[in-house]
């Protein structure tokens, strides 16, 4: 629970509110490098924290990420040119390159000099990981570039896809880092089903209500659902949260192989988030079907390529189908991230925080605010918020079946962060 | 004429609000008992009165009435499934009965016992003449139930439907007790037409401009609109409204006989209302023409089944043929309540008050308003308005001509209320 | 650049507000005469200023254009009956004639003169040049009838067309007295594209950037935009602002003949605007294609001729083609109007022109800002504001390549305003 003053400061994220600071001490996932093909193609809308801008890839293909409006008379550079080196608008054809500056007009003399005094709010980019990061805060406080293990895969065995979500992006996160919903939410009913979803069998399911371990590190923290099986055993889930809107999970291919896999929640504004989607395997490369992603609900065939809308959306519910719930899975939802996306929307565009009961399952959203607080409270002081330093290239994540009394650590054995568990709670 | 302050204060429907306080003191109708055809059928969106709810039949067949939104985070009940005895949130299964006790819970160990700590708002319910009917307010002051003759006919003999009106309740109801815009609004141009409204041959419409007559009485009033017609001979229609949003009025079925109809507004919010439309037949049972409402535009062609707004919309001028206004009805428009609809919507979602010019023919909708402050005021002294206890049994509504020197109470003698007639105005 | 409060002074035009004020001296086109194409034809919802109304031509061929709102209860007169002299609310039979005269009434006795004592707001209106204008300002400073030379022309020489734009009326104003972006955003790539535009061969394509002169007079300004040609002349491109929203400019019929072209910005509030768009030539009659407007892109093909909203608009980014934007025109989208509202749309609703960045190429626009503030002055110290008094029935504009030392006044030489050029700028 958290006071109705709590909640609006973790959620507002307009340039001058104190998360919207914070947030922007962080690099951002923009847009998908896919969407800026080739050099000269045209310009994409892009909504951030709140500010419209418009990306492009220039000749040379660099890429600009700029204020969406010209400052002449405030027409939109979306209906602009990208053409030589620049972004041009077509009004009155004032051009800017990528760093902003204004290097053209067609409507006003060379001689009089005036284009010299003209430039465009821009934001330094980055193409990795097949994102394009930006930084829209302070320059003098730009930090370098997180380079997670994903972002290192090549593209043959990396995926990343986005969809909207039409709610706050905390509620997204919330979702992300809590372990405790997974076999619920997702649950099939039955082991026969074909659907996406969790079967009976499986030792997830099988486990009694979840105890949760807490490792604080200095990126954020890694967690463990530790589940009681009857067999003198526990199941174990180890997730890492990574400030401000990781999340880093274990996950199977669609051949069952073992991967890594994470979202990022990405405020669009107050009420809509662009969740960033990414799979990586250290083995095998992916498959069409691992980038069909239909066991998510995240890939082309569900979600408009254009908007990045999902076709089961709030307006139809969902296509939630009663008789599959009645019968098949939990929610007769089809999808296991459309599962999240309806239950995380159908709490309103910012969920009233101050009307929650939690409990013990809800200890690793209870500790990803208070990281989220203490970042605001670093930032005002004048101070680097944790996360933003990047010690944790190799952040793993992992699921298997242990011993009650082994360790859950051994299960991201290959993570070779640098971190340091600095408490566990 | 209402000032813009007393005008708020009737509109206003939400939870606080002095009239919204006022409203939760009767029983209302919440939806129709089809929309929970059988145990463990799906649950169902309600709102009322601002109130975001969600209702469902459980396995013994009780019907639940419970705040939408999951104590634990908010996540929808709408979602949920509706399995063993209670409604179970989809997102980590948490359980509700139908009063609103936490009975199961998938995320937590048993042993804590956390459950018990857990309530989600539930209202009473009572399954009546078709309708859930619930009681929002204090549980000290519960009323007996508002059994109208109209509830006690056999299902064979009474028909209920409900649609969704654009605008306030009080629109609504004021369009309800206004006897004088029915020959003008529903008229037929000509006596050939075959269209649904009032032919000029008919009597009600061939009477003067009417005389309004009021009785006070304990639940709300009876009036009449007394209509000189040539013959020495006055035509009467005589309504009952029965606090605080009811309307009982004469009608004809299909087939032309006397039946007795009515229609409940039924604040969805401010801005919205959920009309019931019910009608009984004291002999011949009910047929199939009239439960498809053709006549008045309330029945399963005209109303989408599903979300309960009519095909004639505001959106697309409620299909209105200019060539039929001309010709053969006086607003072009399909379905007597359609019209009522078109008409009271084109006002605005509340309509300003201040601004009104009322005459004589407007004394039942002053009266009406004059009882419902009245009702506030009571309610705001603590005690029991108008209307709350059930003295009404058997209320019935008349119509016909009589000689210009008899009582026009002759027509309600089948009327066995008990009330007394307080004051005649 | 404006400050925020001249910006909302100059962009809000309800009733009440000072440039609300000051627009209600002027007359206002309201519709096209071709809406209300026959006497006792359906009434039509006008909305103009913020104010919700409704026109309706009477039996006799009056127009009237009154107060959406029946004064009685607050029905929508839109669904009213034309009939016999006057329009009738279909809720209780009120009629009001063309001048606001509540002439019956169905619901009350004749013998209470009740209607006597009814009025509702009616505007006068004069139809002139295929439009219905209306004066809303105040009946004892009602101005003569503004007499445009267009107005003046024979139908057969004339053409009126109007189309929706969603924006404040000023965003279009100012883009209309901007003859610096027509040769940018409305160019073509190539001599030989079929597609509407200004190709590389025009002598104003190929004419560096622009000095403006500006010729201020008792109407508003007539300015021109000189642009240097390599030959030793100039390019000439010379137009009026009549206040407040009116614009000349020359232009070229489908055959190619020089005809005389405006743009009238009508607030239908302040997040839309009703473009009219009039052509009319001295010489030859117009043709059926030049009445179809595909040039202009504001005709019966891509105008939806019953809402008035193109087709190519906000939600589908104006059918924007980016291969056509690569290679063919600047813009990539069809019609050079449809260009205009897709950058003047493209600022958002209500521009905000204290982020501005003008240069000398705006000083027609910086002008007219300064004559719509004096306006707004003058109309408070309660003086008449410029362009209110008739004087220019025949004001036209032109076109030409000139020495680049004569006076471009000269290509207005059949202008025979009786206006004095009252300063040079």
């Amino acid at each position: 629970m958290l006071s109705r003053e709590e909640n609006a400061l973790l959620t507002r994220v307009d340039r001058g509110t104190p998360m919207g600071t914070t947030l922007r001490r962080y690099w951002i996932p923009a847009l998908l490098a896919s969407e800026l093909p080739e050099p000269d193609c045209p310009p994409v809308r892009v909504r951030l924290l709140g500010e419209d801008l418009v990306a492009f890839r220039d000749t040379r293909g660099r890429i600009g990420l700029l204020d969406e409006y010209c400052p002449h008379r405030g027409a939109s550079l979306f209906f602009g040119r990208n053409e030589e080196c620049g972004l041009r608008c077509a009004y009155h054809g004032w051009k800017y390159d990528a760093d902003g500056r204004c290097v053209d007009m067609l409507n006003e003399p060379e001689e009089l000099h005036f284009k010299e005094k003209i430039h465009i709010t821009s934001y330094p980019t980055e193409e990795l990981g097949g994102i394009v990061w930006a930084y829209l805060g302070p320059p003098e406080r730009r930090a370098p570039l997180p380079k997670f293990a994903w972002t290192q895969a090549p593209p043959t065995h990396r995926h990343v896809s986005k969809v909207i979500q039409e709610s706050n992006w905390l509620q997204g996160v919330e979702g992300g880092i809590d372990t405790s919903h997974a076999p619920i939410l997702h649950r099939l009913l039955t082991n026969t089903s074909n659907r996406p979803g969790i079967k009976p069998s499986n030792p997830f399911f099988r486990g009694k209500a979840p105890r949760l371990v807490v490792d604080l590190t200095d990126y954020g923290y890694q967690y463990a659902g530790i589940r009681p099986l009857d067999e003198g055993t526990v199941h174990i889930r180890a997730y890492k949260f990574v400030m401000p809107f990781h999340q880093i999970r274990p996950s199977a291919s669609d051949s069952g192989a073992f991967v890594v896999a994470g979202h990022i929640w990405v405020p669009i504004d107050d009420a809509t988030t662009m969740v960033y989607n990414w799979v990586y395997s250290d083995d095998e490369p992916l498959s069409d079907a691992d980038r069909l992603e239909r066991r998510a609900g995240n890939g082309p065939l569900d979600v408009d390529q254009t908007t990045f809308r999902s076709i089961r959306n709030r307006r139809n519910n969902y296509l939630l189908d009663r008789q599959v719930q009645k019968t098949e899975t939990f929610t007769g939802i089809d999808g296991i991230n459309t599962q999240d996306r309806a239950i995380q929307e159908s709490m309103g565009a910012v969920v009233d925080r101050s009307r929650e009961h939690l409990g013990p399952a809800d200890k690793a959203i209870i500790q990803a605010r208070k990281l989220l607080l203490e970042a605001v409270k670093t930032v005002e002081e004048g101070g680097t918020p944790r996360g933003v330093a990047p010690t944790y290239y190799r952040l793993r994540a992992g699921e298997g079946v242990l011993p009650r009394d082994a360790d859950w650590r051994q299960l991201l054995a290959s993570d070779v962060s640098r971190a340091e568990i600095l408490q566990t709670i």
